[in-house]
C-alpha cells in the first residue's frame, strides 16, 4: 500500500522548488515555469539564495525559511547541493521530496557516495524520496508539471487530463511518450519518471495508481529492469484484479540473453522468454515500441475491459479492407460474418456493384453522404456477430475535420467499439478522433497491433495463487523428496541423475518410467522381475553427462538375453571409457508418444520459474517452450496453446493428441515441487516427459535436477 | 522494353483533359486544376461541350474538335462517354490514353461490356491504354499532376522531384502513400495507379521504369495481385541487373491460404509463402505495410546500393541506445565494436562519467554544444568496424530545426549512412531530416525495420537463369524420365508411386535409395541378393495412401528370414485390408540422419515452384520450408540459411550438419527436372531426403509424384 506518499507526490497542496530560478537553460527555471504556465493548483514556494523574486513569485532563500513545511519539495540543484536541501526538507518534516538534480550513481563513486547520503537522509527522516535523477512528474488533474524536461517548453500545449498514467524509468523516453501521447490526443492524466529510484520504485507506482479508489485505468511502463520484481508481481496482479491494465515495453531483450547452459531449461529459457512468459501470466501486455506503447495505450484508455475478438470492417477503399483482413487473421482475430439480414441492412446505403460481404468496400460515396456513413456504421454495430467495427478512411484532407466530428458523433451512439484507420494525411481528423477515444490510426497493421492485445480477456491473476496455507495434494511426500536433495548435497553432489531425480518427482506423485538399476549382468534376472520387456539399458555414471553420445544406450530389449548383453557391453564401454564408477539402468520401454520438456529454472529476476514445451532429441531445434512463474496452477492450457508447433501437439505423424486436462496435473504437482524446494535447485530438466495418449497421464522417461549452492 | 508509352505518359508535350471542368467536386474538374496549380510543364488541351473557356484555359468540344493530337489523353467522364472519347482518340492517332473513368470491369456486367469496348478500340487503333478505373498518375519533374485524388487538392504543398516512384494498383493507395511521401519529404517523383489494367500493367510500369536510362532507383509497390507474374519476374530482374530497388506491399495474404493438401509441398506453400520466397529469389524487398513500404522506400532513395550490417548507435538517452540494440540484434545486424583508438577519440567530446562503448549514451550535452555532437558523428564514421550510424535524438523541441539542421551539414562530410531516431515531437526536424537524404524515424523498431532490408546486398537476380540452350548437366536422361511419365499417364494413372517416381528422379541423375519389389515371398532371396542389409519391407498398392498408419511398413530387417516374415505379414495384411492389387517394396535401410522435403508444386501465379525444407513424419509440425521459382540454381545457400528451424541443419541431437554444398547438386538437379516436365505435374513430394554427411550425398527414400490434367 502506498501509504500517503502518492497523493502527496501527486496531489500536493504546496510544492517547494529548490533551484526555482529564471533561468530557462537551468533545470530550476524550467521546473518553476512549467509550474506556472500550466496553472498548479496550489502554492508554489522558489527556493533561491539569490534572489527575493523569480519569475515574478516570492522567493525564500533556503528551505529553512519557508513560511511551511511544503508538501512536496523539488530539488534541482546540483548533486551536492541536493543533499543539503534534503537535510533540510528533513528537518522541516516535508513528507515526499523529489530529487531531480543528476550526478548521482549514474555518474561514478561521488556520485555513488552523494546517493548513499540521500539515501540516509531519506530513512532518517522518513521522507519518502522520488529519484534521484529523475526528470520529474506530472499531474494534469491539477498542474503540476514538476518535470524540467525540455519537451514541455510549448506555446500551445494544452494539457488534457484522463485515466492513463505512464510510469518510466527513462525521464528522456517518459518526456517523449507524454508528449506525443498529449499531442496525439491520447488523455495521460500521470506521468512518473522514476529515474535511480532509491525509495519510489517503478513498482511502487505501479501498485500504488493500481489501487482501489486510483482514477487511473490503464498504466503503460517503460522498464530497462526491475529491481523489485516481487512487489511487481503482486502489483500486477492487484491491478488485475481491480480490472486495471498494465502495458510494458522492456529495454534490453538482448542485454542478457539466452546462454548455453547445461540444462535445456535454462538454455532455452533467456531472460526475454521469461519476461514474455511471466508478463503474459500476469496479465501484463507487452510493447515492442515506444509506438506500440502509445497505440496499445489508446485502445485501453477507451476500451478498459477490452473488445473482442470478431471485427466488422468497411474501408473507403478495398485495398484497405484487404490489409486489414490479411492483418486480423496474422493476429487471431476474425471477421464478423454478415448474414442475409445484415446484408439487407446494408443495401439502401450502398450501390448495387459493391459487395455485401465483409471486409465491406464502401467507395467514395458514403463519404459524400455522410448519412450512409453513419448508417453503415449502426447496421455493423447491430450484426450480432460483430464485437467492433474498424472503418479505413482517407483521401479527403480538406474535409477531415467534417468526416472526423461524424464519426466522433456516432460512435457515441454506437453500443461496440469503433476503430479508425486513417490513410494518407489525417493528422487533424486523427487528432480529433484519439482526443474523443476513437483512437485512431495510420495504417491496417498498427491499428491490428494495438487493438489486438484488447482483444484477449483480462486476467483475473489472483485466482491461481498457491498459499502456504493451502492443502498438501494427495501423494506428495515432501520429506521424502527433501531426504534425496539433503543426501545428494551431503555427498557433495551438484546434479542428482535421472534416478533420484525420478525418486524426489515420484514423491511429488508424478508418474515415472519403471526402472531398476544393476551394478552387473548377474543382476538382471532379478531387475527383470519387476519390469515389462522390452526395456531400455542405459549406461550412468556421474562422471557421463551425455550418455546417448557415447553409445551408452540400448534400445528395443525384448528379451532377458539381450538385456544381459547389453549391460554386458555397457559396462565394458564403461571401462573402455575409463569411467571409475557405472551402473547400468534397466527401464521399461515406453510406447512412441509426444515427448515434452518440462522444467525449472532459476531466474535472476523473478526466481524459480516453470518451463513447459517440447522436448526429445531435438529439444533444441523446436526451440519451442513457455514460461510461467512456479506459481502457475490453471496455467497449462494457455502455456500449451502458446507453442508455436501446435501440430506436435495435434496428432502430428500419427502420435497421441496432447490434452491439457491430462498433463495439467503433472505440471502442477511438478510446479508444487518447485515452490516448496525451489530454493535448493538452480535447473531441473524432465526431457522427454512422453505424453501417451489414450486417457493415460504423462510419464517421466529422464530428468536430470542441478543443485544450487 | 516500353517502347515510349512511358514517355508519352509521364513525359508529354500536351495533354488533353477529356470532361475538363470548373467544378472542383468533379474529377475532371479536379485533373484539369491539379495540372494547372502544380503548373504542368507542356500544352493542356481541356474538352468540354458546354464551355469555350474552363479554369482560364480554351476548352474544346470533343478529341475531333482539338487543334493537335495530344501526346496524351486524360479521360475523366462516365464510362459510356469515355468510350465514345477514345474511339475520337483513336481516329485522332492519340499514342497514350489514361482512362480515369470508373463503372468497368469493377462495376458489373455492363461495365465489363464497356471495357471490352475500351479494349476493342485501343486494340484497333494501337492506343496504349491506361487504366480504366485508375485515379491517375504524377510526374513531379514537369508538373503533370493527371489524377483527382482529392489528397492533391492543397494550399501549399510544395511537390519535390526524386528517384522514387510508386506504383500502385490502388488509386487511394496511391494516392495515400504518394500524400504522405511528398508531405514527409520522401522524394517520390512519380506516382503510377494502374487502375483495371486492360493494357498497361503494374509489371509493365515496372519493367519500364527499370530500364536503363530511368532515372528511377527505387520503385514501390503496392499489388492485390500479379496479372502478368511472368513479365514481373523480367522486370525484377532487369531492376536487379540496374542496381535498381522495388518494394512490394502485396496485400491479400490470407485471401488464399495454404489450403490442405495430398502433397505435403503443396499444403506446405501457400500462396503467401510462395510470395516470400520468390520475391527473396528475386531481390525484391517485401514490406507489410504502407508505413514500412514508405520507411524502406526512405533508406534506398538515400542509400540504393545498400549501407551494410555494423551499426554505430549514439542516443540522447540511454534507454533510446537500449532499444536501439534490441531492435539490430532481432534483425540480425550488429553493433561495431569500439576499438581503444575509437575510445580515445571519444574522450575529449563526453564527460567521464558516461560509458565509450556502442551504443553510446550521450547524455545532453553534445545536444547543446552541436561541435561536439558533429565531432562524434565524425569519430563513428570513422570506425573501421562500422558501417552506419544511428543516432538518438529528441526532447528538444523548440531547438529541433537547429539541431536537424547540423545533423543535414554534417551527414554531408561523412562517410557512411547516418539514420536519425527523433523520440517525442521533432515533426520539424524529421521533415527537413528526410528532405536532406538523412532518413528520420520516430522509434527504434521503425528505423530498423526500414534499413534491414538495406542490410542485404542487392541481388545480381540473372545469374541464376536457366536457359533453353544451357548444356544438359551429365547423367541426365530425360527420355527416360518422360517415358515414366507417359507410361503413367496412359495407365490413367494421377498418382505415381516411389518406385516409378524414384525413377524419374534417377534418370536426373538423383540419387535414390536401393530397392526391389516383390510380389511374393519366394521372391524375397533374389531380391535380397542387391540390397544390403538391413532393409525395410513397405506394402505398396494404389489404394494405400498412408501405408505406415496401417502398419503397412516394417524396419529394421537384419536377416533374410526377418524380410521374408515381413512380406508375408504385409501381404496377409493386404488381403486383410480387401486391398485388389498389392505388393511389397524391399528398400535398404538408410541411417538415421536429417530429414529434409524437398518439393514441387504448380502455383497458381508463378507457376511450379521448388520447396525445399524439414521433412520427416512430422513434416507438418516442423511447418518450415522455403519456396523458389524452378529457375533457382544458385539459391540453395539461401534457402537452408532461411529455415527458421537452423539447429536442425547444424547437428542437433548427434545427427550430421547439413551442408548446402552437399545438397546443392541434388536439388539443382530436380529443379532441371521441374523446368524439363514440369508443366505434366501437379505436385512432387520427396520426403525424406535423408542427408546422411560424411561428404555422402543425400539419398531419396520416399517420394510421390502427382500429374497434371
Amino acid at each position: 500500500m502506498s501509504g500517503n506518499w502518492l497523493d502527496k507526490l501527486l496531489d500536493p497542496r504546496s510544492v517547494a522548488v529548490v533551484g526555482g530560478s529564471d533561468d530557462m537553460k537551468a533545470p530550476g527555471g524550467r521546473v518553476l515555469r512549467f509550474m506556472l504556465s500550466y496553472g498548479f493548483a496550489g502554492d508554489i514556494y522558489p527556493v533561491n539564495p539569490k534572489r527575493d523574486m523569480v519569475q515574478g513569485v516570492r522567493a525564500y532563500a533556503s528551505v529553512a525559511d519557508l513560511p511551511a513545511a511544503p508538501d512536496l519539495a523539488v530539488i534541482v540543484v546540483p548533486a551536492a547541493a541536493a543533499v543539503d536541501a534534503l537535510q533540510q526538507c528533513g528537518e522541516r518534516r516535508v513528507p515526499v521530496v523529489l530529487v531531480g538534480s543528476a550526478g548521482f550513481a549514474e555518474a561514478g563513486p561521488e556520485g555513488e557516495r552523494l546517493q548513499s547520503e540521500l539515501k540516509r537522509i531519506a530513512t532518517e527522516y522518513g521522507i519518502r524520496l522520488f529519484g534521484p535523477n529523475t526528470n520529474g512528474i506530472v499531474n494534469v488533474r491539477n498542474g503540476l508539471v514538476a518535470t524540467f524536461t525540455p519537451t514541455m517548453d510549448q506555446e500551445g500545449l494544452k494539457l488534457v487530463d484522463g485515466p492513463v498514467a505512464i510510469v518510466s524509468q527513462s525521464g528522456a523516453i517518459g518526456g517523449a511518450l507524454f508528449y506525443d501521447a498529449q499531442r496525439s490526443g491520447l488523455p495521460v492524466g500521470r506521468l512518473l519518471n522514476t529515474g535511480n529510484e532509491i525509495d519510489i520504485s517503478m513498482e511502487m507506482a505501479i501498485e500504488a495508481l493500481s489501487e482501489p479508489g486510483s482514477s487511473i485505468t490503464t498504466i503503460l511502463c517503460y522498464a530497462e529492469g526491475l529491481r523489485r520484481p516481487a512487489l511487481f508481481v503482486r502489483a500486477a496482479r492487484l491491478a488485475a484484479a481491480q480490472g486495471k491494465r498494465i502495458v510494458l515495453l522492456k529495454a534490453g531483450v538482448s542485454a542478457t540473453g539466452a546462454k548455453a547452459a547445461a540444462a535445456h531449461t535454462a538454455s532455452l529459457s533467456g531472460e526475454d522468454r521469461v519476461y514474455d512468459g511471466v508478463l503474459r501470466q500476469l496479465g501484463v501486455v507487452r510493447a515492442r515500441s515506444v509506438t506500440h506503447l502509445l497505440d496499445i495505450g489508446r485502445v485501453f484508455a477507451a476500451h478498459p475491459r477490452g473488445i473482442g475478438r470478431r471485427a466488422s470492417v468497411a474501408s473507403l477503399s478495398g485495398g484497405v479492407g484487404i490489409m486489414l483482413t490479411d492483418a486480423l487473421e496474422r493476429a487471431g482475430m476474425r471477421l464478423a460474418v454478415h448474414s442475409p439480414e445484415v446484408q439487407r441492412a446494408i443495401d439502401p446505403l450502398l450501390p448495387p456493384f459493391l459487395g455485401r460481404n465483409n471486409p465491406l468496400d464502401l467507395g467514395g460515396s458514403p463519404f459524400h453522404h455522410l448519412d450512409r456513413l453513419r448508417g453503415i456504421l449502426q447496421v455493423l454495430d447491430n450484426n450480432p456477430d460483430s464485437d467492433f467495427t474498424i472503418l479505413g478512411a482517407g483521401g479527403f484532407e480538406r474535409r477531415q475535420l467534417e468526416i472526423a466530428d461524424v464519426l466522433v458523433d456516432e460512435a457515441k451512439k454506437l453500443k461496440k467499439p469503433l476503430f479508425v484507420v486513417w490513410y494518407g494525411g489525417g493528422d487533424l481528423a486523427s487528432h480529433r478522433l484519439n482526443s474523443a477515444g476513437v483512437a485512431c490510426f495510420p495504417d491496417a497493421e498498427r491499428v491490428v497491433s494495438a487493438i489486438a492485445p484488447a482483444a484477449r480477456p483480462v486476467v483475473a491473476g489472483t485466482s491461481a495463487r498457491r498459499t502456504a496455507a493451502e492443502a498438501v495434494p494427495a501423494g506428495v511426500d515432501r520429506n521424502a523428496a527433501a531426504a534425496v536433495l539433503e543426501g545428494a548435497r551431503k555427498a557433495g553432489r551438484k546434479v542428482i541423475d535421472e534416478v533420484d531425480g525420478k525418486r524426489i518427482l515420484a514423491a511429488y506423485g508424478i508418474d515415472t518410467v519403471a526402472e531398476r538399476v544393476v551394478a552387473t549382468s548377474d543382476e538382471c534376472a532379478a531387475a527383470l522381475q519387476g519390469l515389462r520387456l522390452p526395456v531400455v539399458a542405459k549406461l550412468r555414471s556421474d562422471e557421463l553427462v551425455h550418455k546417448a553420445r557415447v553409445g551408452g544406450v540400448r534400445l528395443g530389449l525384448a528379451t532377458a538375453d539381450a538385456a544381459r548383453a547389453a549391460v554386458n557391453e555397457l559396462l565394458a564401454l564403461a571401462k573402455k571409457l575409463g569411467l571409475h564408477k557405472a551402473d547400468v539402468v534397466l527401464q521399461e520401454e515406453i510406447p512412441a508418444g509426444v515427448e515434452l520438456l518440462l522444467g525449472m529454472k532459476r531466474d535472476a529476476t523473478f526466481g524459480p520459474v516453470i518451463t513447459l514445451g517440447i522436448g526429445g532429441v531435438l529439444t533444441e531445434a523446436w526451440d519451442d517452450v513457455q514460461i510461467r512463474l512456479a506459481d502457475c496452477d490453471g496455467e497449462v492450457p494457455d502455456m500449451l496453446a502458446s507453442l508455436r508447433h501446435q501440430q506436435v501437439l495435434q496428432g502430428a505423424g500419427g502420435r497421441p493428441v496432447v490434452d491439457a486436462a491430462d498433463i495439467a496435473p503433472t505440471v502442477e504437482r511438478f510446479a508444487r515441487l518447485v515452490c516448496d524446494l525451489g530454493d535448493q535447485l538452480d535447473a531441473v530438466d524432465i526431457n522427454p516427459l512422453i505424453v501417451r495418449g489414450g486417457g493415460a497421464g504423462p510419464v517421466v522417461v529422464d530428468t536430470v535436477f542441478f543443485l544450487g549452492d
